[in-house]
């Protein structure tokens, strides 16, 4: 009983801190892949929202999206690391994030307790959308943010409602767009004037020297981040870069966060130290 | 010139007449099959819309899923006409209603220049179902509307937003079912009031000796309705059924039309004698 | 009905376009004078205010005006092309434009559907008058717009009310004065933020050469317009400097019509060549 | 100074009493004809909507209207005390009332520091009317109230103006009514849910045996002023008759006050004796 | 770290339960005596407020009350168990409840980081009193609430803060009152609707035997708290009259708790036994 | 009658003047020390609500708290005119204070008709202090203002409830402070954007050479009152400082006035020259 109570006062001066203040989550690809980790992080996502957070909700598609392509017998070529997307494999990346994965998360935290919405950027029409341009040309329907309208996020959060986001838009002549799921994460906490934004991902955070436990590196300032960005491989680039841009239009602290460990949400939203890396202007 | 301006002349009382009123239209199964159709339907919502009614559109699925199903390898048993929904059937169907019917309506309306949002059952679980009972037993996800909150609905509305709507919803432990649009859209007309409830289907309406042209009827009282609903047959019966029940539960007329005459939903809203069966207390 | 059709789905983007949008109509002197053009205009009214444009209306008094001073035996001077009007006569011009005019259009707008509330610039003392100096002197009753407070106008647009307004305003010891219309209407456009202001005329709209049909001019830029002032003639003076004050003060575009055209309002708002002179910055 | 300290201090209870509360006050026609009377009368309105008094002001047209229509050559039939009113004079009245009257009345409010508007009964429709029946037939534009819509004059007391009302009403095919003053104040006062109707007029109040000084009565309940009903005589009746009705639907107090006794509104308010006669349920 | 999330986490239903919920706290006299017992109720409180608890604290005087009177030298006379409060004694009454302990509540509840705002029944003079009579006559300013007007709290709670109330009250004459705090508390929970009413107390709750701790009931419904008032001795009796009189005015739950026991508000309220007693419909 | 009627009618322009300005009026030490010269003030105060303006009263405490201190048998050191204020002295001072003369007052008001609610600095926490600096060291918890929020005032006038200050204070660290009541009268005047800021005090105004009754100043601008602030004494010092403190941060008008000549407060603002001396920008 006297934990229960110690761990309650405890966490009293963060939820001071963090109350009526938007979050912007990520929820990463292996993670939506596997149903326990869904869980846990949901169940964090209702207690943030309960003490008073406004929480915003992203999520990325993974292997669900090449299973399915897999299965359908579509097959794909790869330019850069990005998958090129045809029409006909668009229509089922679609299916995957909107009609299925944000389909699924959105039940999950209803039955939670809290009121979410799930709405992909067609919704209103919020989410512009550009051609990624690799090397010398686009590779289908693969897009990149332009344009965010925060105006029916706010609304459904006035509501009561916590968004959850599939990361589809699409450009002006009506062209489907598949995003990467952190940038629209973070030009939603630009847009929506967000106090954090944080990244669910695979690994525990930034590194100098990946792998070595010693270079861990729990907080980061900006100018330090851009440094490390010099000397980061991998996925860490993307992340990071995503990071900055999103402190530097004002978004006052991003997390990295490796979801795959339990209810790091909660430690890392409800103590100093925090288990992540934490970057702020 | 002169055509033009006497056409809008002519729709003024009309338009004085609907100003402000709710109208949900249930965009039929085969029509959703034909993107030419669901062009026009979708350019007469729009003006609709623009001269002041309050839309809520309701579609089905129709082909599409039986489309799918066939291309996943999923074979169909069928009771009493309804299509036995099993587990890998329930999530095909989902991704087909949730992304990607609604989906593409969503982005053509918006591209209409309307502010359309797509909503399914689970966005805030505004749409509770029970299992739909054929015979002695229940035949897998289908399910029937137990309760409809319209708060999400009136909300979007309030802020501009033109709700589309995929007849998927949920039982309290999370269950998803497949709900027949119809009564989903006869629900949600109850629920917020709707001044109309208009069914796009495949015929032009009411016939009281099918398929005899003499026998077509513009117009029904409630008690004609339930007289004639003795005799009709087919997919006929659940329709007036539908109608029936919410012109008793306070919706002012229901409209049954053959949405694939070029923009019948036009002329039957704009005129006098309109060009369907219309229904009324 | 195909005509029908096609005009109303043909209107579709201008009623886009001016939704929500404020537009002054300036209903000018001889037009005042024929039932007949009045309800033509007026049906026109009744028209954009359904399909969402937020009108406010004024009008003048013209031959009606001359008519009842004739009647009650009072002889006009006149100086500079004005009247000048004394303590005796400025009490039948008041008399007609507020207690005549100004009730029979707002009858008339309310029987054609929309809530139409009559005001003058005493109600609520929204418009502020100086006398007009005229070569050496002021001539009598006849007065300048000083300031306009939109505050009334405002209350009444919020409550879904149209305005209809008689140019009549006063100084601060209390005298009244009647003013121009075009003046009022182009004061009030500015004061209320308007995107359009349109004034009701006898002749087409503008001409190089009057009144050579060659010499017509569709649409104007502002150093156009002001150019082509230097060498118009007669009444088209005070209109075209009032067209390129308002257009100055932020007004988007003014419009010169001939109201005595049947349906010119809608012609010209609802095409794109339209049918009058349009001017914009 | 100390008159002026004490004077003050006195009507504090009464400004507690009726703060926020709403006064409709009908001026009556002969006083309408005196500028001095009208100028004081509005000069205590003015300080009753300082103290927070909410009032609504109805005024007639008494000897001007006589004097206009003798101007113009309009000879006048009376039909049981009423004057047959044909299409040439109700034009005549309609332009006094609502055009000379009223607007006079506005701009002497405004100056005296308070925001009013006129109205009619055509502002907004909100003043239903019907043929006044006299014996066999009507007597043309002469009119008795049929229906009050209150929303307009609501509108305008939000907004922190005090409406003016000039006695016009129309039927739903448009054509004009000049109605009884006291008989529109009564309607008014009873849907806008008054606290007082007070009435001025020309003589004292109501006297058991008029003109005898002893019989003035200062206060009435309902029975009793049935009671007296039946004895009084003249212009008495329909006044009293007037004031039952407007008790029997709501309005708490009804006065009748001598509207040419200087002040006689201050001192009927503020005070417990008061100086009319005083009509409680 | 572990045990930290799981009480966060095993907390969710409690927070969901009740969030948003008005819930009022009486907090006892001999607790309100002892800084330390203070300190950790008011921790709590702090917490409850933070996960969406709207709270309403009152306070009673206890042993501050006595040592000040002894201190002024002003001698009690005991009535029925009631100290006969005369002139000198409410004087100092009053600055002890508002002037002292109240404010020290308040500076302690904002430090803690919520925003909290003193009030005794005499601001906005919410809390009506008549004289308590014991025996033949009263005894002094001692009275009972005799009616609640909730407006003030209602408007605090609105506005984000925490009323803090000091069981002062008057009646219409003005004369000053010191009012039983549980009474006090009793008629606010009724009267603002409260969920739950917590009267913090010396014992642990209600014993049918006491102090036979085999004897403690930890649920109690109507009908048996009725029952076992006619056995409970002492200080229960009036406690649980008032815990009942609460129930039957509407009040969901009322708890008796004992406020030395540590953070025994959070257990209580946070888990399914709880630590006290829980009387309920 | 006459006398009455024409007191009224003088005070229209003032009360038009001041209807919806928010005045701070602090009333002063002896003036709280007689209960006849506090009834005729809050007399004023009524009336003045009444008409329409928003006040705020601040008080002071003056000899009620020597006396009670005397008889606690407190003995007070002074410094430069302060009493030092030791943790025994701050108890019994907050106790006279926000127990007793506010709650005092706020009773009056209430019963004089208004709703008036008693706060001090601590509750919402709105008025941060710090130790007040004498010599080479603090006096204890005498203290200045460094700060005010008028969050609560404002909520509390929005309501309806005119807000009476005690003028105690807090810094971070939960220590309380006694403020001087013409300081946090200005800093409340500045904080809420006050036309009025009214000193009562014990003497006229300002003499520029005291006390000769030829030397009394009525009307000061800024630049004269600091030409003269450096020939004034005593106790004028301070007060004339606080004036053109307020005055220089934007309060329009700052009035010295003598509490003790019966209704000064009506007679200093309605009228012209007014009884008191008045500084302006």
């Amino acid at each position: 009983m006297s934990a229960f109570v110690s761990a309650l006062v405890e966490s009293i001066p963060y939820i001071q801190k963090f109350r009526d203040k938007t979050v912007v989550i990520k929820l990463g690809g292996s993670l939506a892949d596997s149903p326990e980790g869904r869980r846990s992080i949901l169940q964090d996502i209702v207690l943030l929202s309960l003490v008073g957070m406004k929480i915003v909700l992203v999520h990325g598609g993974g292997k669900e999206i090449s299973k399915r392509l897999d299965r359908m017998g579509i097959e794909s070529e790869f330019i850069g690391g990005y998958r090129v997307t045809g029409d006909a494999a668009i229509t089922e990346v679609e299916m995957v994030l909107t009609g299925r994965i944000n389909t699924e998360l959105t039940l999950m935290l209803n039955n939670g307790g809290i009121k979410a919405v799930g709405i992909s950027g067609k919704d209103g029409g919020w989410l512009e959308a550009t051609p990624k341009q690799v090397g010398e040309g686009d590779i289908g329907h693969v897009g990149e943010v332009s344009n965010v309208d925060p105006t029916l996020i706010n609304l459904l959060m006035t509501g009561g409602y916590t968004p959850i986001i599939s990361p589809i838009g699409h450009d002006k002549d009506g062209k489907t767009f598949n995003i990467n799921a952190d940038d629209v994460a973070s030009a939603v906490a630009v847009a929506v004037g967000a106090e954090k934004l944080i990244l669910m991902t695979d690994v525990n955070g930034v590194y100098k020297n990946f792998p070595d436990p010693a270079s861990f590196v729990s907080k980061l300032g900006l100018a330090e981040a851009k440094e490390i960005l010099e000397t980061v491989k991998g996925g860490m680039i993307p992340k990071l870069t995503c990071a900055i841009n999103a402190i530097e239009q004002g978004v006052h602290t991003v997390h990295l966060l490796n979801g795959s460990t339990p209810h790091s949400l909660l430690v890392e939203v409800f103590s100093d130290s925090g288990i992540g890396t934490m970057i702020e202007r």
